[in-house]
């Protein structure tokens, strides 16, 4: 008999997690849901050709394939490389995120989706990553997206979803950092070297764990000349508060047409004056964020300095998703939870509240079948009234169910002996105060469980 | 550019349709928890080694494996066959029933688990079976079990769960019908045939389909004498209520010791007394329900008869689940919810409440900057006291945006036109009702959406 063991990288999510999870997620859905965004489902398997190509060679190779059923031995013989084998035994693959799905989903009910669309999804996706602290193969995301209006009102609305999610949650101190992707164009313009964006933008990407110093020597080496890495020192040296800084910005990028469009959309976002936020966006010009996918806004959440987490959340503007699947012309905005992440950092600052802990209230002792039989009508009348109740299924030592009690973290359980019984009583202890009282039963609904 | 698709068998759930599914799933989730279970959640992926086998030949066949990643095509190269091929080229395989995972996570964690265990458990699982109306590749199972526990009053509170679940739902009407599979022992026995108790129950089992005497044909073909068929015959026309029931199983069994001990567990299941049902439990002495794996008590749900559907449920009691994997000795008893089936059974008969419908409440309309920036204002007050609002992102035709509205079924349109804007109140179209009023931007929060 082998040991039984789940793949590497996957978890069991037992009771008590599940809980804690489920309250993040519900928090995230009610939000979404009153910022009028709207849920979708996917399946867990998309065709290859849906997936393939999507997310760089990386992902293809990272991705689950799943392999065909039925007779597939024939069709594996004639395979000459390991490439033209996976061809040949797989058609489908695991979800490897949401935005592709939902993409193909668009183009799929095009003529009956009310543009713009708003929708959100959370599920889980898969990833043949190597599994190291927080990175798993099978972790959930939540995405919210809008798709098929360029209004920067979008922007705004999804940045607020941040806020109040993240404000909900009890969390403090988190930052809301925000940059436009034309910004870092009109960088790369006036450096003269709009070819070396890609280059550039990775170099400034590292600035937090290898400083300016680092970033200088890495533009050197990617070819750039004193001039041009003076320009970029000049823009990474951007200070002050917003405001400042979008001055700072437009005198730097006043000869690039997107540098300007970035600034305008990227003021809009930070000053629309639509509302007020509990911790203000802030812009961070250094923030990159797999440019070749975004166009516009990027955004991303870092967790409260004092937990060392970093991004527990990214999202950005993007053109055009849809175009791979054949319907151009669709610009989109979406936000993502890292819902692992979060978790984490609740559970350090200890912010799950009571509510996201609780499961059975009350435990019934079984006292032997006349007993147990007056007990279940207590059980059913406290579930009647809402309260998650339980009678011990079995008749055994009273010590083992007060044990069972404690160790689920039941905080009552209700006694009724043989006096009890006579007496249409019932004892009733808190298991974390040690207190125990006795009550008529017909006072048990009032009870304050 | 190829039109994208799904895998066959699989679904896109769209907005309507998730919120009624959730509708349905928090029904059950609820109910749950109320009566003490608690939720796990297995990863999708489990190791071939501690699916296989575990569903007979039919159920290996259908599971759909994972390819392993990297370089495959040596080890594909040694194989010899399509069993051999299977075996080195994958070690995963996507979850195929939530009982397995389960038993898996019992005995991975037997020494942390409160005794008796009563989970629950709510996710897909992936078969690939020929999908055809009502079966697909990927479903959802909802499963409650206890574990570690052989009181009869599980079985009680399981059939109350369904009881509760169904009636919470609107539905009127459904059948809970049960039986043991001791009693079914029992006629193998008295019959003199218990090597044939298997081909027994799979005719019994057809009685609904083909009648008395296509079930007397059949057990003639599978060897039994006139004397037998007359005995089995006796056993299906038992008739009357449950009381009557159990006299004439009583008469008839009273040979065989197995039998009796079944009828003993029915009859307390039946006339525990503990509660009172909406719809109280029926004996079906013909409910076989895969007998390999269960041991005692069968029930199966039968949905109200004015719909064709047949089951939306069924489970029962299995001994030494997780002695598959070395941990023997631990009963259980379990129930599933047919999703699918429950969700198409509510949609005919129009059961859906409202409330499982509902997504965005009041859309403002966007009418330019400055009336959209008083709109935003409003949309964020409204959001506050947790009705969903929607500001319309673009500033476009008003034609568009009431269309917009229709198309989401968003109940109220709310306007703040030129003179809107300097009155300072808001008009209020009800889509519903057509009805429009004009109210003071201070009245709002009061307004009743």
């Amino acid at each position: 008999m082998i040991k039984p063991s789940i793949p590497k990288g996957t978890r069991d999510f037992g009771p008590v997690v599940v809980r804690k999870r489920n309250y993040i997620f519900q928090t995230i859905r009610e939000t979404f849901e009153l910022f009028g965004f709207q849920p979708l489902e996917t399946p867990a398997m998309e065709n290859l050709s849906t997936l393939t190509g999507k997310y760089g060679e990386e992902g293809d190779k990272l991705m689950f394939k799943i392999l065909n059923n039925g007779d597939i031995f024939p069709k594996a013989q004639q395979a000459k490389d390991n490439r033209e084998l996976g061809t040949l035994i797989t058609e489908k693959a695991l979800r490897y995120d949401l935005t592709i799905p939902f993409a193909r989903y668009v183009v799929m009910n095009r003529n009956d989706l009310a543009l713009p669309f708003k929708r959100y999804q959370m599920q889980p996706v898969w990833r043949a990553d190597n599994p190291q602290r927080g990175r798993y193969r099978e972790f959930y995301q939540c995405d919210a997206d809008v798709v098929g209006s360029n209004s920067l009102l979008n922007e705004v609305e999804l940045l607020l979803i941040y806020d109040t999610v993240l404000t909900r949650l009890g969390l403090q101190g988190y930052e809301l950092r925000v940059n436009n992707r034309k910004i870092l164009s009109g960088l790369a313009e006036i450096v003269g070297k709009p070819e070396l964006l890609t280059d550039i933008t990775i170099s400034i990407d590292k600035l937090d764990k290898i400083g300016m110093d680092g970033v200088k020597k890495e533009l050197q080496d990617r070819g750039l000349g004193e001039r041009e890495i003076g320009l970029i020192e000049n823009f990474l040296n951007i200070s002050g508060d917003s405001t400042a800084k979008l001055a700072q910005l437009q005198e730097l990028l006043k000869d690039s047409e997107t540098g300007k469009k970035g600034i305008e959309e990227l003021s809009y976002v930070i000053h629309s004056g639509l509302t007020s936020f509990n911790v203000t966006p802030i812009i961070d010009v250094t923030l990159a964020r797999g440019l070749n996918y975004y166009t516009g806004m990027i955004v991303e959440v870092k967790a409260p300095a004092t937990v060392k987490m970093g991004s527990i959340g990214g999202g950005g503007r993007y053109d055009d998703l849809t175009g791979l699947f054949g319907l151009p012309g669709i610009s989109g905005v979406g936000i993502s939870f890292g819902v692992d992440r979060i978790y984490d950092v609740l559970e350090e600052l200890q912010l799950f509240p009571q509510t996201a802990q609780q499961s059975t209230r009350v435990l019934f002792l079984n006292l032997g079948e006349a007993n147990a039989k007056t007990a279940f009508a207590h059980v059913m009348l406290l579930r009647g009234k809402g309260i998650a109740t339980e009678l011990f299924p079995e008749s055994t030592k009273m010590d083992k169910q007060m044990k069972y009690a404690d160790k689920r973290g039941i905080p009552f359980v209700a006694i009724i002996g043989e006096s009890e019984l006579q007496e249409n009583m019932i004892s009733i202890k808190n298991l974390q105060s040690g207190k125990q009282e006795k009550i008529n039963a017909a006072d048990l609904a009032a009870f304050a469980f």
